[in-house]
């Protein structure tokens, strides 16, 4: 259980800025970040040997690779289910590293979401991809044909069956946009969100209102991963991979999933956890922040609870008083997550985790020495404990 | 270089029959050929921990898994390119294998090219996708719609540098089609090719007469990939995977490459054999048959050049007088190829390795230690060397 434990490390992060609309092609975006992450990390095109991204990004590797100027690649790979595998190509990645199939490798995902296209509007198309939902069609019939009405329902029960309000829908929102506010690159930057201002925003699917819906972006992050050896002799202080996973556990359906015996349960995310504790030799109280995939804010409470951080129920008290903000006992999504920063898939997140096992990120944690990555819910999903050395 | 060296091993294979009409759908037919591999190996689908699949594959881990009766998965990754990638999700789960990520991993590949679509037919719209051919609008303009079009120019070169002629074509279809029909699983089984037959068939796309091209084919195979360690203890005598890799040498361009130095080159074959050797430790003196990806027959020649069974120009000598066949000094595609047997994406010639290792196939060498086996060239590609333990 324990072989991949500590044996690579993120060594570079880089991005092009979050929008609405860049204006460039993707691939574009993808070489811009590729080449900042390998800047960072103080290597050249020339050491990266590997790439490894995912399935719904549009860049192929050998015009990334060749664009860069780089050289051969000896290993790819690409990670299924879109946000559900936002973390999945890091650990691809660190078992190539792990096994000496390859040296360097970057991991990269770049997308003109909301200029090009929108995962937000209606998707009932997708009856047969590689992500194959095959079970979309019988959904969309009843009007099931967009992400937050897939989640929705799931998050419906859930507050009946805990007593969660709109109002500790809120007070995720609120501490997200605080976050935000105070990060230079985030799409919400200098914004704060007030609870009038949450409770006056229009409902997008019930009980999701605007600001509890994620952005659609345009941009690119991309990660750097090498042996943890290696890493000590590099520019930046490594992020180590101290744990890295893949969920779908027993039954599991891709997002319209209502046929299990609790809708509200993320037992995706229970699998993951699991997992990622075994293989760090870590408990929820060895964690210092966490960075939790919220397509839709409000999951990051069902996820604070399916990580152990508190008890199925209390997560609607657990976040209160600022308890998941900088300083308070859980710091959640110090970057403003993917509803305050941006939508970067969930990479954006990775790359926060990074900064703050370096100490370099915008709203700080103090003494971080293990930081937990959860990826997108309701899909299979993949998620990471990053680790100061 | 040594970390995957005889870490795992494929011990199951499993396979629906090979078809121009399945007459069912492609889930049905990767849960038949999974299931079949489970028998062969002797575990059972709650044994199944990790799915590793192809990009162009149309079906969901998550469908597969549930459908079998299968319990939680804790490995997923798909590989790019097509036939390209053919031997990459053995990669895949051979690295998961290693680093303890998952234990049993399954590899499948289902598909009814043949009666749903065909690969065969022009494909300029692919302008953009996942394994994004960025340059497929330039050279479509100019006819170049297929992949008999992509593929021939380089032959028809290679031909021009190397003196080979139709008929040295025809050593290798006759080759194919007399392994074919002796193999009762292959669609041209009790088929043998005559010369005339062969010089008689139609220009497909010069220099491809019909009998170079492989088949279009409904069907699947799949493959069960575990430790050695617990290879030892299982039904099937294992297929040790002594190497394995993934090749995209510097500057590729998918299929329409005409922009390096020596369009009749396989670099990548080139690049791939080397990583392989080094791996396992051996040299193409160790090797008693070959599974090579004969999407198009003649690519025969050039790949055992890169292989280092002979030198640049002299494969079409080194294939007369059956020195490719069973008994010669380098069998070739025993089990028909994917022009005798049937294409299913190049799966089908893994499953050969695996019986060849075993001493069960149909066309049976004497005495195999090392099998390899190659994927599409023109795109990054990969290969394997598969061992008797």
């Amino acid at each position: 259980m324990d072989g991949l434990k500590d044996r690579a490390a993120i060594v570079g992060i880089g991005a092009t800025e979050f929008s609405k609309n860049s204006g460039r092609s993707e691939l574009q975006l993808a070489l811009e970040s590729t080449t900042a992450a390998l800047a960072d990390a103080g290597l050249a095109p020339e050491d990266v040997d590997g790439i490894a991204t995912y399935t719904m990004d549009n860049n192929p590797e050998v015009e990334v690779i060749r664009n860069l100027g780089g050289k051969g690649l000896k290993f790819f790979s690409r990670a299924p289910y879109g946000g559900g595998g936002a973390c999945a190509p890091i650990l691809h990645a660190a078992m190539a590293v792990a096994t000496g199939v390859a040296n360097v490798v970057v991991c990269y995902r770049a997308l003109n979401e909301r200029s090009e296209y929108r995962f937000g509007r209606p998707q009932a198309y997708q009856s047969r991809t590689t992500d194959g939902v095959l079970h979309y069609y019988q959904t969309a019939l009843h009007g099931f044909m967009t992400p937050a009405a897939w989640v929705g329902m799931g998050m419906r029960r859930y507050m009946h069956q805990t007593g969660t309000t709109a109002d500790d829908f809120a007070n995720v929102a609120i501490s997200a946009r605080k976050h935000a506010s105070t990060n230079p690159k985030a799409i919400f930057y200098g914004r704060p969100l007030s609870r009038d201002e949450y409770m006056a925003s229009r409902m997008v699917v019930d009980p999701f209102r605007l600001f509890d819906c994620c952005q659609e972006s345009d941009g690119s992050v991309a990660l750097v991963i090498t042996s943890a050896e290696r890493a000590k002799h590099l520019k930046q202080k490594p992020a180590l991979i101290r744990a890295a996973a893949l969920s779908s556990p027993e039954g599991l359906v891709s997002l319209a999933d209502y046929y299990t015996d609790d809708i509200a349960l993320h037992d995706e995310t229970h699998f993951l956890a699991t997992q990622m504790y075994a293989m760090g030799r870590l408990t929820p109280k060895d964690i210092q922040a966490a960075i939790i995939y919220d397509h839709f804010g409000p999951i990051v409470m069902p996820t604070l609870e399916a990580l152990g951080f508190c008890k199925r129920g209390e997560a609607k008290d657990f976040i209160k008083n600022g308890n998941i903000e900088v300083g308070g006992a859980m710091p959640v999504n110090t970057n403003g997550g993917l509803v305050g920063e941006g939508y970067i898939h969930g990479m954006n997140g990775i790359a926060e985790a990074v900064r703050q096992v370096r100490g370099t990120a915008a709203n700080q944690v103090a003494n971080v020495r293990n930081v937990v990555v959860t990826a997108a819910s309701g899909f299979p999903t993949s998620g990471l404990i990053l680790a100061a050395a």
